[in-house]
């Protein structure tokens, strides 16, 4: 287990928002603009699923980080926390998890 | 604070990656293939790029709960644990501390 | 030959814009708005991209039939005429070849 | 009318993919293989997408000729002809101008 996290992550990331420039992609990044972000998100989610389809799986760990990591850029580009998407998600699995529980007594 | 983690999503999928396809969204997709995940994972990023141009911060975080849920069914389709994704980030991020130590001595 | 053209292509989502919503799926693209119509040309983009790098020449015929379609919707749903378009890959081109052309010489 | 046509453009990229690589793009791309041609298309997709959203109307005529420039080096990559697309297309369309023709009857 490496214990690192995406809390752990976009930690990070809202470290490197506050860098210097010359010294942070990150910050560069939100620098550029939200168009950018945006448009690095859309493309590292290309590359991720064309990694999976040609069965490249190095490939797929490196892209799968982008993901995340341009997600988390993306997110605080636009000021929404990683604790919100977090949020639905659970409330997503919570109703989920009733439906299943139905389907288990039948 | 929710307490729900990206770990926590992973485990979920796994569960429900076992769970009977009339009951469960995650197998069904898992089923159908790793084409038909990869597509999603494509499809979701461009749905959040999209939400955050609009300045639609509600949709952005639908979208990216979206991205995260179909990263992580994604990888389970190619057998890449998450694990390997985040020993990856955290290996970059070591390497981008020491980087952002050094240009903070000059 | 077909003799079917791009321009004839985009003649016909011209006259089906302006059909019944209900006997027109380019109506009801159009009227979804802008983003619908994005969102749609992103996903084709991906999944012309997954069917050419696993070697699915018919998918891939078909899914960029696709991309055309809705690039043209797209195009329309903007205001942006075709010819714009046209206009501007003919003036990469006459730059190009002039490239092309010095570079033979040497 | 730029009399400028997809066809033409085909025939050009044709042209420029028997060209040396240092002196074309066209040749330089399809010598990278498939998964980077299909990156290409994929990405500007999205950025297509992106500039139509941001009501980016010159973007997005850039964007759109740097859809259908590397939709063409995609099927050129896969040895599938644009004329088996678009006869995918005039077959789409017949088929929907049936429909459209009994709808009016109605």
């Amino acid at each position: 287990m490496t214990g690192f996290t995406l809390t752990d992550l976009d930690a990070l990331v809202a470290k490197r928002a506050e860098a210097d420039p010359s010294q942070s992609y990150t910050r560069q990044l939100l620098d550029s603009g939200v168009e950018k972000c945006a448009k690095k998100l859309g493309e590292e989610g290309v590359e991720a699923a064309l990694a999976a389809v040609t069965n490249n799986r190095e490939g797929l760990t490196k892209e799968a980080a982008d993901v995340l990591f341009h997600l988390l850029v993306l997110l605080r580009s636009c000021q929404v926390p990683l604790e919100d998407v977090m949020a639905e998600l659970k409330s997503r699995t919570a109703q989920s998890g009733l439906q299943e529980k139905a389907a288990r007594r039948e």
